[in-house]
C-alpha cells in the first residue's frame, strides 16, 4: 500500500480539516457512517450543555429561553439547503416510519382534494427491495383503511427503471421510493421518475435515508411532493436521531395528516378541544419531541454550514473509486463481487460486495478496527463519509481486509455467531 | 413561616435522602415536576457516557454491546411495577400522541376480532377537558377512517362521573380517559370506570401522563386494556422524553397496530418485504428510537428502584396538604380559588388555583425562583414531586407567594407578556 500517495490525496482534499470536528474512535477506520454517523465535538458539548444547564438549571423555562419549542423548525431550515429545498418546507420530528405514515396519508388527502376517485387511484408503487420499514408502513395503512383505499404494489427495481410507463399508470396514487438503495447503493433517477409520475397523475414520496448529507439532492427542482429522511446516518445526528419530513410548498396550504398531535396545532397552549392545524410545515408535527435528541441533531448540522454538497459528492466518489482501485491492486476484487453500480453517478455513498462469508468477514474487520457492516443475505457494506473519512483510511481498510483474507482470520468460529443487530 | 417545624418534617421523611440524587437548580423551589421533572445526577452521567463512550468510541457496535436495541423493552420492564403491571406489557417509544394512535387503532382491531359490527359500536368516549392531544389523535383517526368507523364523543367530566351508564353504552367502542386531569388535578376512579366500560362491551385506554410516578396505578388490577403515559413529568426522563405504552396481556397475542415500523417486526434484520409483527409488547414499536433519549429515561428510573408508590403517594399528599394549610395560615386561600378536589384521594400530585392574574403571578413566582406553571385560561398549577420536593420547599414557596401578593410585584408590566410556551 502506497500510503504516502494517499497522504498527498488527503493534503489536497478541501474537506480534510473537517475531520478534526469529529470524535474519531481510537485507531479505527470508520466506514459505517451510512448506518450511524460519528459524533462531532460540538454535538457532544451541546448535549452536555443541554443536560447540565438547560434541563439541569433552567428546567421548564428552557422551552422559551433556549428555544426548545422552535428546534424542529430550526433544524428543518438547516436541513433545507442540504436537500435542495427552500426554507419552511422541512421539519425534524419522529422517525422515518412515522413520517412515512404521515406523508402517505397526506398524499392521499391531496388526491382526494383533487377529486380523484379513490377506487380508481389507490395504489402505492414501491420496489420490492426498498428498505422494509417503508413497505411495512404502507401495509399498516392498507390494513387500517382497506386495500381498496391503499394497496401496496411492488416492482422489481431494474424492471421499474427499464419501463416506467408499465409500472406508473392511472391506478398509481403514490410512487414511494428510496433514492439510494440500502443494500446495493444504487441511486435512482428521481427527477425522471417524478416527472413521469406527475404526468401519470401520481404523487411522489422520496425517502432520503441514504441520500441526505451524502449526495446532492434537489427536492424543489425535482418537484418532489413529499420526502422523509434520516439524520443519524450521513448527518451525524446520533443513534436513532429524529427524522425529517419535507412537504412541497404547493401542498402545504391544504395538506392534512392524521397523527395530528398538539405540537401541530395552530395554538397548542390554548388547549382547545378541537384540532386546528398550524399553517405551514409545522402541521407535520405530532407529539412533544425529545429535546436531548433534537439538540444533538441541531448541533451536528453545524459542520455542514461551510460545505457544499458538490464538494461532499466529489470526495465521496473519490473515496469509493480509490476503494475499488485498491481492491483491484490487491487482487481482492476477484473475491468480492461488487453489486453496486459500476458508474459512480449511479451510486450513493456506499459500496456493497456479495461474498458467501460476508458476515464473518465483517466481524473480523470490526475486530481489526475497520467498521463496516453486513446486510442480509450476504453483503458487506462500506460507507464513505467525506466529512471525516480520509483517503488514508481507505488504504488502511483495504490493507486490513487483504490481511484478513490472506490469513483466513474470518474463519474463526467466534465470527460466525449472529448478533441481535447485524 | 415556622421553618424549624418544616425542617423536622423533612428529617422525619423516609424519602428525604433521594433529594441528593437530583440536580436541584440553585436557590430554586421547583414545583413543576408535573410538567418537566428534574434531572438526576445519574441521568446526567449516563447521557455523558452515551455520547463520549457508546456513540463516540464504540459507534454502531453499541446496538449490541451496550444493549441499545433492548432499551425500549428494558425501560418498559422498569416502568411496569410503577404502574401496576407485570413485566412484558409495557414498552417505551415515541410520544403519547403517536402511542394513542396505535392504541386507538389496536382497540378497534380487538373489537373487530370480536366480531363487533363497527357501524354499531364506533364511538370513542372522552372528556371535553381531557388533554387536547388525546382528543386530536382521535380526530385524526376519525378523519382518516371516517366518522362511521371512529367518532369522538365528548362528555363533561362531572356529568360522566355522575352517570356512567348514560355515557357508556352499546355504541361506545373505546373509553379514553386521562386518569389525572392536567388542569384541575382531579383523579378519576379508573377501576370503577373500567368495570363499567367492560360490562357495556367497551375497551378502555388510560392516559397516565399525570399519574405515572405520582400516584399508585394498578393497570393489571383495574383490568385496563391499554394505557399510554409520559416519562418526562414525574418520571424525570428529560424534556420531551419518549412515552410508554401498555397493552394488557390478554390482548397481546392478537393485537395489531398500523404504525408497523421495522422495530416491531419479528425479525427486523432479515429485511423481509412483508411485515410480520413480533410476539408480545414489541409489536407496539415503530421506527428507530433515539438512544440519547432512551438512555436518559433508563437512567432516570433507577431512583424508583427502592421506593414504593405508596411512600411517594403519602408524601405527595403531605406536601399538598401542607401547601393548602399554609395558604390558609397566610390568608392567601381567600384569593386563590382551589379548583382541585378538596379530598386528597381524589387528586393527583398537583393543586390548581384559579386567579384572574394567574399568568402574571406565575411569572413573578418564577422570577423569585419558585417554578410553578400556568394553564389557560387562568390557572396557577403547583406540582409536588416527592422524590425531590421538601416540606421546607413548600414553606419557601408560600412565603414568596405571600410576598408577591402583598407587594403586588406581579403587576409589573413585564410579567404580562405571554411567551410561546406557557
Amino acid at each position: 500500500m502506497n500510503f504516502s500517495a494517499l497522504e498527498r490525496l488527503d493534503q489536497a482534499d478541501p474537506l480534510t480539516h473537517l475531520r478534526d470536528e469529529f470524535v474519531i474512535p481510537e485507531d479505527t477506520v470508520y466506514l459505517d457512517g451510512n448506518s450511524l454517523g460519528l459524533m462531532t465535538h460540538g454535538t457532544q458539548a451541546r448535549v452536555a450543555e443541554t443536560t447540565a444547564q438547560q434541563w439541569g438549571q433552567d428546567g421548564i423555562r428552557s422551552w422559551n429561553e433556549h428555544g426548545w419549542v422552535h428546534l424542529p423548525a430550526k433544524i428543518g431550515d438547516k436541513l433545507a439547503p442540504i436537500i435542495g429545498a427552500q426554507a419552511g418546507q422541512v421539519i425534524c420530528c419522529d422517525s422515518i416510519s412515522v413520517n412515512l405514515f404521515k406523508t402517505l396519508s397526506a398524499a392521499f388527502a391531496v388526491l382526494d382534494a383533487r377529486g380523484e376517485p379513490r377506487n380508481q387511484r389507490h395504489q402505492v408503487l414501491s420496489t420490492a427491495d426498498n428498505f422494509p420499514t417503508d413497505l411495512y408502513m404502507v401495509q399498516g395503512l392498507q390494513q387500517l383503511i382497506g386495500a381498496e383505499n391503499c394497496e401496496l404494489v411492488l416492482a422489481d427495481e431494474a424492471e421499474l427503471l427499464a419501463d416506467l410507463s408499465k409500472h406508473i399508470h392511472a391506478q398509481t396514487a403514490i410512487v414511494m421510493l428510496t433514492e439510494v438503495n440500502f443494500r446495493s447503493g444504487r441511486r435512482l433517477p428521481m427527477a425522471e421518475i417524478i416527472a413521469h409520475a406527475h404526468a401519470a397523475g401520481a404523487l411522489v414520496i422520496v425517502d432520503l435515508a441514504h441520500s441526505a448529507g451524502a449526495v446532492p439532492v434537489e427536492l424543489d427542482k425535482w418537484q418532489a411532493d413529499f420526502a422523509v429522511g434520516c439524520t443519524y446516518k450521513y448527518l451525524n445526528g446520533g443513534p436513532g436521531a429524529p427524522a425529517f419530513v419535507y412537504v412541497a410548498e404547493r401542498h402545504l396550504g391544504s395538506v392534512r395528516q392524521p397523527l395530528s398531535g398538539w405540537f401541530g396545532h395552530a395554538r397548542p397552549f390554548v388547549f382547545d378541544a378541537q384540532f386546528e392545524a398550524t399553517d405551514g410545515i409545522g402541521k407535520m408535527l405530532s407529539g412533544t419531541p425529545s429535546i436531548l435528541a433534537m439538540s444533538a441533531v441541531d448541533a451536528a448540522l453545524d459542520v455542514f454550514a461551510d460545505v457544499t454538497m458538490v464538494q461532499v459528492r466529489e470526495k465521496s466518489i473519490g473515496l469509493a473509486e480509490l476503494f475499488l482501485e485498491l481492491l483491484e491492486q490487491t487482487g481482492l476484487a476477484r473475491e468480492f463481487d461488487c453489486i453496486s453500480p459500476k458508474t459512480a453517478q449511479q451510486r450513493g455513498s456506499q459500496l456493497s460486495f456479495a461474498h458467501p462469508d460476508a458476515y464473518a468477514i465483517c466481524q473480523a474487520l470490526i475486530e481489526h478496527k475497520v467498521i463496516a457492516d453486513f446486510r442480509a443475505p450476504n453483503y458487506l457494506r462500506v460507507g464513505f463519509t467525506p466529512l471525516y473519512t480520509s483517503f488514508t483510511d481507505i488504504g488502511r481498510a483495504v490493507a486490513r481486509l487483504a490481511e484478513i483474507m490472506q490469513t483466513r482470520a474470518y474463519t474463526d468460529p467466534r465470527f460466525q455467531t449472529r448478533q441481535a443487530v447485524t
